[in-house]
């Protein structure tokens, strides 16, 4: 990859205006944004491989179901696919064209801002950040953890299936899981049962071609990168299913994956201390899993 | 009060850099910041009263404590109080003297730009909304709901007593609340017993000159107006007592207050449908929490 030059926003007006760039060294959210001062609003990533956004369809259909799960406003696919687009364009452009060029796009719609209620909505463009071409490459090491909460349900305006941006409490479980020598975590509940890394789908392949992963549910984001290998892997014969998994499954698994949109695919070589070893079938794996995400 | 020219923003440099007036109309915050895309921030929301921060010193230990608890640097205090006077000042001399101007003051401390990784800190001062002033004439009428989760204290890593921006869960409660035609909700757990406002902290008046309060832990935010109130109101003779409430000693209490710093008391008139009805010392114990906040 070509040395990057500066990343690319552009700006996506609610309710069908304008779609334009954004200069990259000047800021563009208020003081008063309920994204700043509360953290209301929902994204998305979206992994860019040569030029083209990857599961755009899944990434739209989690997008406007998180809006409307918040009581934003729903956004207007076409718009979001178009400013994609345009920015993924101008990234390519800036870097001497398609080929071989990844990238990450985030979209992010917040309700806005207090002084005009009208809500914000931006998008960008940026090179895929050296650490995680490490872990696709060399795996990860990972800590289980309790999420320090449990939910219950029991609260019918909990909107816990929405992507929102308040990641305060995943930041500082993976702060607490560098601090101990290790790269991601799990988060497991009370009884042991697996949900979710903190930031991707957990997978795990078990002898005779079965991949499980645990439902979506209470603590558990439904995963575009998840559902995409899914749809390959059951085209191809393998056995999926989402259902619970419990710890000490992943301990006897062939092999534990982290998945999600940027790193695509990391193996857990590692978890709670314990090496997991490597399966004959990783690059079989590893090579699904890129496919479906193609 | 005069009708308001715009409010006062003021950027505050991490690590006792320059204190500055940062222009209201043009947007600060960069697409990479944290508390943008993690809302990972502490805040605090200070009242300004005759033109003076009240509670000062409260809400600065709790802003450093909230910082340490995740990882931020520590807020000079000096940087802090030397910006909120100058943004007071300039609020006030705006609005042609400190008599009589009300206002709320709130901190931001922010971990900072991803591309830069330098904290974000700023300040604004603006008017009370109108329906605070509403509120604290008239009351609030409140439900009751689950918080959606439990806490469970088993993450060593949780920093559930941190004041941070992840408040879009909150959000929602509030806006679930006001589509049932209530202004608030008050959290209770599975068992029954009371945590606090989405905003604020429950203040029970029993019979006997007895002022009753959750004490701080999981799910219950330590306030600076309850911890104000409870100063003075010890001190001239109230029992004053931080302990378990159930949902069901709050329908038989003399009264039940929200206390919060910019509301500073509202009444709850009524609380999942049924009335509460004034007590006979309701101005009284009005007074003793807004002189708690003198």
């Amino acid at each position: 990859m070509a040395i990057s030059p500066a990343p690319v926003i552009y700006l996506v007006e609610p309710f069908g205006g304008s779609v334009r760039r954004q200069n990259v060294n000047m800021p563009h959210v208020f003081w008063d944004d309920a994204v700043v001062t509360r953290g209301d609003g929902v994204f998305e990533s979206i992994l860019i491989r040569d030029g083209k956004p990857v599961n755009l369809d899944k990434h739209l259909d989690r997008f406007v179901r998180s809006a409307a799960l918040m009581d934003l406003p729903e956004p207007g696919r076409e718009y979001w696919v178009r400013a994609t687009e345009e920015a993924v364009a101008d990234y390519c452009r800036e870097r001497g064209g398609e080929e071989g060029v990844e990238a990450k796009c985030v979209w992010t719609l917040s309700r806005g801002r207090e002084t005009t209620g009208v809500p914000t909505a931006w998008l960008s463009v940026r090179p895929i950040p050296e650490e995680v071409y490490r872990q696709r490459e060399r795996g990860v090491s990972v800590l289980t953890t309790s999420r320090g909460y449990t939910v219950t349900g029991k609260a019918s305006w909990m909107r816990e299936s929405a992507k929102t941006l308040n990641y305060a409490a995943t930041m500082a479980a993976l702060r607490w899981a560098k601090s101990e020598g290790a790269d991601d975590v799990i988060y497991v509940d009370e009884t042991g049962r697996v949900l979710e890394g903190a930031t991707s789908s957990v997978i795990m392949v078990k002898k005779g071609g079965r991949l499980r992963t645990p439902a979506p549910g209470p603590g558990v984001m439904a995963g575009t990168t998840q559902a995409a290998l899914f749809e390959l892997a059951s085209s191809e014969g393998w056995k999926c299913k989402a259902k619970d998994i419990y710890h000490g499954e992943l301990l006897k698994a062939e092999s534990v994956w982290l998945v999600s949109s940027t790193r695509i695919a990391t193996r857990v070589k590692r978890l709670d201390g314990t090496k997991l070893p490597a399966p004959d079938n990783e690059s079989e794996i590893r090579e699904l899993i890129y496919r479906a995400v193609n």
